[in-house]
C-alpha cells in the first residue's frame, strides 16, 4: 500500500489526512462541499488521476453519498451532488479541518475560516454534548455497548469501553 | 491501491471508513482511546498484520500523536499513549462514529453509545458553532480564505469558498 502525501496542500483537511493515512475520498467530498462538482474541475483541483477519481466518485454514488445530475447531453456530463447522507459528512470533514487548523497550521494561520450564516460570526466548530451543550473531550466520555453491540473483531468506540453491568 | 473492507466490524467508525476509503489508522487510534494500548492487543483486536500495525504506530509516534511508555524491560514492551495532540483527534473519531451511527446502523441500533461524565447523560455528539452554540450544517456555513490561505493545488475547506472581497 503506497502512501500518498498531501503535504504540499495548504488545507487542514489534507494535512490531517497526511497524519492519519492515505485517503483521497474526503478531499473529493471537500471539493464538492466547496462547489467544485464536476469531474474535470475536481481532477484539476486535486491533481488526482482520472482513474482514481472515477473510482472514488463511483463508490460514493454506490454508497448513496453523491448523486449524478446531468448538466449536458451528447456527450452526457454530470454534476455530483451531495445526498442528505452525504451532506451530513460535513461534520466529519469539519472535525478534520478543525484538528488540522489547531495542530498543523496553528491559531491565526488557518488556511480557511468558517462563517456561520445563522449568527454571522467567524466561528470554530466544537463537538458538544447534545444534552448539556458542553464540549466533549476524550477524557470526559465513556463508551458503553449500545443496542446494536456485537462482540468480535474490532468492536469498540471512542472512550474507555466498559461492560454494561 | 487495494481496498480493505471493514464491513464485518460492528463499529460505526469502521463502517464510516468503509464508505470513505481504506484506512487503518483511525481504528488503531480508536483502540488506544478505548484503552487497548499494547501492540499485541491491538493486533489481536483489529486483525491487522503486525507489519502494517508497526508502520501505523511508528507514523503516529513520528507525528506526535502517540508516545511510547515502557511497561516492561528485557524485552522492552511499550504502551502507546495519546499526546495532547492525539487526544484532540477524539473529535474526528466521534464525528465518524456519529455519522456511522446515523447513516449505517440507524437510531436505536448504535453499536456503542457515549456517556458524558459531566452531565451524566447518554449523549450524541453535535458539531456546534463555538460562538452561538447552534449546530453547524454544510448549508449553514461559508468557507472563506483564512490568514494562512495559499492558492494552488487542493486549497479549499468545507462550505462554498468565496474570495475575500
Amino acid at each position: 500500500m503506497p502512501r500518498s502525501s498531501f503535504d504540499d496542500m495548504t488545507c487542514s483537511i489534507a494535512r490531517t489526512l497526511d497524519v492519519l493515512g492515505e485517503w483521497w475520498t474526503p478531499l473529493v467530498l471537500r471539493d464538492i462541499f466547496a462547489g467544485v462538482t464536476r469531474f474535470d474541475a475536481i481532477h484539476e483541483n486535486l491533481g488526482i488521476s482520472r482513474k482514481v477519481l472515477a473510482q472514488r466518485l463511483n463508490a460514493l454514488v454506490e454508497h448513496d453519498v453523491l448523486q449524478r445530475v446531468a448538466y449536458q447531453y451528447r456527450p452526457t456530463r454530470y454534476d455530483y451532488r451531495l445526498t442528505d447522507r452525504g451532506a451530513d459528512l460535513a461534520m466529519v470533514l469539519l472535525a478534520m479541518q478543525s484538528w488540522g487548523d489547531r495542530w498543523i497550521f496553528g491559531t491565526d494561520r488557518e488556511p480557511v475560516v468558517i462563517r456561520h450564516g445563522e449568527c454571522g460570526a467567524l466561528t470554530k466548530p466544537e463537538l458538544t454534548c447534545a444534552e448539556c451543550g458542553e464540549p466533549l473531550t476524550a477524557a470526559g466520555i465513556t463508551a458503553l455497548p449500545g443496542p446494536g453491540f456485537v462482540t468480535g473483531r474490532g468492536s469498540a468506540g471512542v472512550g474507555a469501553t466498559h461492560d454494561a453491568d
